[in-house]
């Protein structure tokens, strides 16, 4: 098994690279913290030649926040609906055959992604997800996109973990938000509220139960995740049974599952990286020139 | 004319005392910056020491923040329905008959005020409303409450003036919100989407219209305030041509006016200090024992 090709899942707070064959195998991997948001834009060169030197002189193909204007350079999206042929054929070229960075994905109804479109469309690809189908990939940004014969059709992204982020960290409710989440009953008592409520009295109410003694305040953080969750699985509309293909770490998993089984969805688990690595393996065999 | 009562409308940052006569006539107001927050609890008693030395020995009754728990002394809530008569009879004594802290209210569906009854009630009293109506008192926190026969019916808080500051401050968004917030075509814009649309989505797109260049980010803050508030303003499901009594400084009852009347109600400003003067003299005329 000889390498053939490296790419990089490059984000705005971790990069994960992938030494690959030409079947798309996995030969080796790893992730540390140099995201884009910690990087001059003078010191990609230099990573570039690292990344040879741990993994041979190959070709890398780099997707996610290193081709925005806060990373490398920045690479104009792509506008849906569009796939991975697309997506190959509309590579940046830093240096022509060699090194690449693939480019975005934007929403006419005004939405953007970048690294995700890799996952979503390569799940689809591999199979992990039929050609037609509701995608979810929770994170600080949520994305929901929707697939049609391929190619991502329209997408929407819901700002829940950056919200619960700051609420946790700045908010009147910082101290009330110190206790553990999990798929728990004020987890499901929060996703119920969340999928018909009303998200900025919902929140505040959080506060109130505490000092009410209606919630034990160590219930709060489960509950308030429970919320966000549900008011983001409410706006996508997911038809009765319909299936929903959450590609997760298994934590976030387990709680974007269980509020779309609440909203009425049949949630289906996806590897990432293995719908990265489908992903990034067949938009290169369609790379022009 | 000669003060019978000192009265204190003593919140979270800001305080506001006056020098009331018996017939409820302003004779002196004076606001500073001595909120409960930056307050000790044993510095209380210095305060009314000083208050009594500039207005003269008189009773003073204290509303808001000051009978919460981070305040000078926790005061149970009353519970909805209830009017002035009942704060008055409720009224926790310091020194009886002296120095008195209004309780707050909490409505049974797990909500919480302090304060803003005073100001809510005393716009019924003096007729600045009817006795059943629907109020709105914008800010950090905006109360929504429904007045039935002079008393609090029910009532629900949105968060939506701390989540505007959490975003403008720490979020993703945060360079984006540097703009002024107006009455304009951007937030009118912004209050048509939020009030029929889906806050945690239409907060991320904020940021990638100004990356699309879709909206000009110097009218990023103008359209996230009226998403905020279009949401919030949804919410309270005014009914069409139903008044809504607006009591807010100019600037944010500007915003919340426009709003209620995009979302088909009938704004109706209503002069705060006014109202909290007419149900501080109420409720104090109410006191028991």
């Amino acid at each position: 098994m000889t390498g053939t090709l490296i790419a990089v899942d490059w984000g705005t707070t971790n990069r994960r690279a992938y030494l690959l064959d030409a079947a798309g195998t996995v030969l080796d991997t790893q992730r540390d913290e140099r995201g884009v948001k910690t990087m001059p834009t003078a010191d990609y060169p230099a990573e570039l030649i690292a990344l040879r030197a741990r993994y041979g002189d190959l070709p890398v193909v780099l997707a996610g926040m290193v081709g925005a204007a806060r990373g490398w350079v920045e690479v104009p999206y792509l506008s849906c609906p569009a796939g991975l042929a697309e997506l190959g054929a509309a590579l940046h070229w830093i240096e022509p055959g060699r090194t690449a960075i693939v480019p975005g994905l934007t929403d006419p109804a005004g939405d953007v992604m970048r690294g995700e479109e890799v996952q979503l469309l390569g799940a689809a690809a591999a199979g992990l997800t039929p050609d037609t189908a509701l995608l979810c990939q929770p994170g600080t940004h949520c994305k929901w996109a929707r697939l049609e014969a391929g190619q991502v059709r329209r997408f929407a992204t819901a700002l829940t973990g950056e919200l619960f982020a700051l609420l946790q960290a700045h908010s009147l409710l910082a101290e009330f938000l110190t206790g553990a989440v999990a798929d728990d009953a004020p987890f499901r008592e929060g996703v119920q509220r969340g999928l018909a409520g009303h998200l900025a009295t919902d929140l505040f109410r959080v506060r109130a139960a505490a000092v009410l003694g209606q919630r034990p305040a160590a219930q709060s953080a489960s509950y308030t995740s429970g919320l966000l969750i549900g008011h983001d699985v409410a706006g996508a509309e997911i038809a009765h049974g319909e299936p929903v293909y959450v590609l997760a770490d298994p934590h976030l998993g387990d709680l974007y599952a269980r509020a779309v089984t609440m909203a009425g969805g049949t949630p289906v688990r996806i590897a990432s990286q293995a719908a990265f690595v489908s992903g990034i393996t067949r938009l290169w065999s369609a790379r022009q020139p």
